[in-house]
């Protein structure tokens, strides 16, 4: 596996860097960061927490805006931040900013002309987690996921999958039910096609209807978030959590809304509540 | 004064607005960021931290990577970052990263073409602080400053000026002898004239030579900092205050480079620091 290191600069007493490797999965280069605490360099593995990012987002957004290198440098947590979709002159693309390059949705596309490079399922729960693992100094036995807005809805529905594979969830605004809002509809049907048992598997409040569960929830949403009522709907995943009995702390944070202020906010708190899980208890 | 709201968003329980204006100062719209509390929104006045950026920037910077909400509205501190130059189709510029717009380099231009718009000196020490009084609860007489590199020169040779103005001065990677370093001789001769004469003060170490002084200053430069040696020579500056006897606290952070990332690793740090003269004691 061949890394190139784009940039490596200090910060809060680490070092982040931003990696570009040649994806098997999506069969184009792919770019990712990670924030490697200065506990990494005491040798041993580390906890790590990935973060999935939302629409139009590349792996910088939150790694300039999110404000989460103090909060992992204090805990010696790994902070792992994937791109939202393969990129790249020979990548299909519409210019739709909710499709196509910068909304990958989280899935392995079975439709054309998607289906070639569209599969960040596959690169975010095999290709990208296994590198990890070989290249740097993280912990897979005490993986974290969360994510913001369509990046929700990838760490929800990827911890929906893989329940033995995390101990610790939560997310910022995610969508929960796509197979009942228009982005979501919009992304499944053009990836996975107009056949709806095949977005069960990609719609949170569907996995958990048909049987999968979490240990436990924490997810924020800002009551000025101009998709709350459209495409966000946190009061399905509310219900489909009391329904299933699993332990949602839901919280609708007055006055915020979906910008990287809203996540900045509370990303000490779930990352917090993260290393409770990962270190701690 | 005629403000308008380009965005307002909520972070950390406070607001973070970016407002234009017209500048009587500059002849041009002027772009700023103010952070308000959560502390504003009980009434009164409070403490203000001026943050003046370094070159290319804009306002937009270090609002989105310097991660200074948290540690603000934990102390009860505005925080205003103006933009680094004029800008419009009508202001002089050229290619250069290093002169023209995104570096204004805090003065009143003398020389044409920059003498109509180039009046960063009167826009961040007159219109500006005048215009906060008159629009936002902020305390000019609890007012710190800070900056990066051109705005860390910025920052220390307005507080220079205006000794009493300050309670708290600091800086990140400034430029500390622009008379001595390309950067400084290529702005100031372009802006000012070839009189070094009128450059002596919009030089910190020149202005100490010439009987200027502050109570205290904190500075932190990165040793990995790839303009240390060429354009920031902080021992110019450790020099001058030993000299003068000011007490200077200097600290040549290990491994940390120009950027960001070095900058928002110490933010609060700074804010701490400016929040105990501004406040406590």
């Amino acid at each position: 596996m061949s890394l190139e290191i784009l940039s490596e600069n200090k910060a809060h007493g680490g070092r982040q860097l931003v990696v570009k490797h040649a994806s098997a999965a999506t069969g184009t280069d792919m770019i990712f960061s990670i924030f490697l605490p200065p506990q990494a360099e005491q040798g041993g593995k580390l906890p790590v927490v990935w973060y999935l990012s939302g629409l139009t987002c590349t792996h910088a957004n939150v790694t300039e805006k999110g404000e989460y290198r103090a909060a992992c440098a204090e805990l010696g947590l790994v902070f792992v931040a994937p791109d939202t979709s393969p990129r790249g002159d020979n990548v299909a693309d519409v210019e739709d900013y909710d499709f196509g390059k910068g909304a990958g949705f989280y899935v392995d596309a079975t439709e054309q002309p998607w289906a070639k490079h569209f599969r960040m399922w596959s690169y975010v729960t095999e290709e990208l987690p296994a590198l990890l693992a070989a290249e740097f100094p993280v912990d897979l036995d005490r993986q974290g996921i969360t994510g913001h807005s369509m990046g929700g809805h990838g760490a929800l529905t990827v911890a929906l999958n893989f329940p033995d594979r995390f101990r610790s969830v939560s997310a910022f605004a995610p969508i929960v039910a796509p197979s009942q809002v228009p982005w979501g509809q919009k992304a499944l049907g053009g990836y996975l096609g107009e056949d709806r048992a095949s977005w069960r598997g990609h719609d949170s409040v569907a996995l958990i209807e048909d049987g999968a569960r979490l240990r436990e929830l924490l997810v924020d949403v800002g009551d000025s978030d101009t998709f709350i009522e459209k495409e966000l709907r946190p009061e399905l995943l509310e219900q489909a959590c009391a329904k299933a009995g699993i332990p949602l702390t839901l919280r609708i944070q007055p006055g915020y809304d979906h910008s990287y202020y809203f996540i900045s906010t509370f990303m000490a708190d779930h990352l917090r509540w993260h290393a409770e899980r990962l270190i701690g208890g």
